[in-house]
């Protein structure tokens, strides 16, 4: 900790490996194939520490990213964003090399993957049950129907089955509502997967958030989930109630520059391209950008919930500090900021060092 | 940019060019030193077209980026940004080989300075003129005075004068509001270099923000500016009133995925890491996102207001997109993303492709 000199983004392996752990279990107990989604960490050497709990197979969120881990070693990948056709001769490359699926959505997709696929690909229908982002709503299974008849024209392309994100959960007001929503999503693919299985018998249903994974406990009908951010968590997790802040597992480091007791901040050297510009609101409705770490003597203590980034610039951070706490924090310190999503943070990060000094690169590093 | 497969930050090279000459002939008109800030591009190639208007001065917001510039051949320097304590060797390795200068705000800085420093090394007092971020407030001049005592007990130090960033320009209802916080941290600085030159003659005073470095005409007493953002200025100063649409330089391309006519949205390849999650906020008191640009017949065409980027996940960007515009964009089409905050935006890019199709790497890359 002590040779970091700027906003350094750094994860706790041990934390990483526990949450990895608990969630390999529970798809073991559930009978689930556990399909992690890697976007999160976008790290060839943190995707192998998967490989200790017996993964084989990932999510990603890009065509890029598949090229990626392919290249490490990965020969199963679900590429979970509807086909982007502008892409689909390096689809086409990535097929001939490995197990690869991809979502359609549309007759466009669709009719592109059947003109010019010429290598085995697996091919999910996305589902819309409620997220309202991507994928047909549940209920269009004329539409669904359509789709699946033009894969079928390419013999290359197999029909794997459904695959959904229950996004809406991150939206949830409690965690009976994530409950819900999941149960809801559910159902909606366990109709679907009935409905089409007497024509296709061994299509296959794969759901999963980390909102759900984590805290639902009935899967009757799925066979395979992608959580990807519960390796690291992070603020908006806790907020939801999905995990506590023990399991947070990230953490930006940043130098302290200045301090203005007048008006109860303190200036931090990590900002808006460290952190992202995501907010949650506290109490006041207030944005926040991260809660405050700090070390006293030797021991770590989040800061209460008055105490917050409230602002970001480029560069700088701004922290609102109690004046309680104003003289716990000085110039030249180094602090440490909780992420409110651990996904954006990372992804700007270029590297991970460890809480054991290890520095981890990542995709575009 | 029919080779472009998937989110591409695409700048006009002619618009940026004729943004810096504007900005350089002002600079010349108003007998200013011209000191670019570099953290907008963060690219050596773009920062090469400065040159061409006889910038030889610049100014970063890290000393990363003093370190990059300085081996693409800049040796005059300014961070702006309050003295950051653990990069203090990196600051006196620097000084050793080019001009620089540093910014202090408080003791910690300017005693660290005179610790360390061995390197001649210019020192500007960070003033705050009502932005509240970081630097003294310009009315507390014992502080100020302190700050320059510690200084001078290190030969090698220089110090330069005051310098802000007015800040306060950004959060402006009107342009009104922008000449009044300009003309407000004028006379602040005025009167500080006025009070100040007794004893130390030759000081400057450097300001400059993008708003009002565009719009103001009065800069009396300013010995330098400082903007970065007007290279290639973003919707953010449109709605400032301080560029027009035209004069935007830059824009993300991207490939259209998926079209969801009962809610009139359309699904982008293109998300919070290609665009940032800066906002603005619409007539309605809607967040947005960015602004969408469609080729009709070879010809560019800015759709109106009703049609922006509602909402952005990881990679997937939804566009809200009128009944009468629906049918303008198809699936595998690419269309073009005006984004908010060109900065944040152009740091997460990597790389630029010119529309001339030249790629241009990059800080990062």
């Amino acid at each position: 900790m002590t040779e970091i000199i700027r906003p350094t983004l750094v994860i706790d392996k041990d934390k990483c490996l526990q949450n990895i752990e608990k969630m390999a279990q529970k798809a073991k107990d559930y009978q689930l194939r556990f399909r992690p989604h890697f976007k999160t960490h976008q790290s060839a050497i943190i995707g192998d520490w998967f490989r200790l709990f017996g993964v084989e197979a990932i999510t990603v969120s890009s065509v890029k990213m598949a090229e990626y881990f392919f290249k490490h070693g990965w020969d199963d990948i679900t590429i979970a964003f509807p086909v982007n056709i502008p892409e689909i001769t390096n689809i086409n490359r990535l097929a001939a090399n490995i197990k690869l699926n991809v979502l359609v959505e549309n007759k466009e997709g669709a009719m592109a993957l059947a003109d010019k696929i010429n290598h085995p690909l697996g091919v999910y229908v996305k589902i819309d049950t409620g997220h309202n982002r991507t994928g047909i709503n549940s209920s269009r299974t004329g539409i669904i129907d359509n789709v699946i008849q033009i894969l079928t024209k390419n013999k290359k392309l197999k029909f794997k089955g459904f695959l959904s994100h229950t996004g809406q959960t991150y939206y949830a007001r409690s965690t009976n509502e994530i409950f819900s929503s999941h149960f809801d999503a559910l159902l909606k693919m366990q109709s679907l997967k009935r409905r089409f299985s007497t024509k296709y018998p061994d299509i296959e249903v794969s759901l999963g958030d980390t909102p759900s994974c984590t805290l639902c406990t009935n899967f009757n009908g799925i066979d395979e989930i992608r959580p990807g951010n519960f390796i690291f968590y992070d603020l908006m997790q806790q907020s939801l109630g999905v995990c506590d802040f023990d399991d947070i597992a990230v953490r930006l480091v940043c130098p302290v520059v200045s301090k203005h007791p007048s008006r109860n901040e303190i200036v931090i050297y990590g900002g808006a391209i460290h952190l992202s510009k995501e907010f949650l609101l506290n109490v006041a409705a207030k944005p926040y950008y991260g809660r405050i770490v700090i070390d006293i003597d030797g021991e770590k203590k989040m800061l209460g919930e008055r105490n917050y980034v409230m602002r970001l610039s480029q560069e700088h951070g701004i922290l609102r500090v109690s004046q309680k706490n104003f003289h716990l924090i000085n110039v030249g310190d180094l602090i440490e900021i909780i992420p409110i999503h651990s996904c954006l943070t990372a992804n700007m990060a270029g590297s991970y060092l460890t809480t054991e000094g290890e520095v981890i690169p990542m995709i575009n590093t």
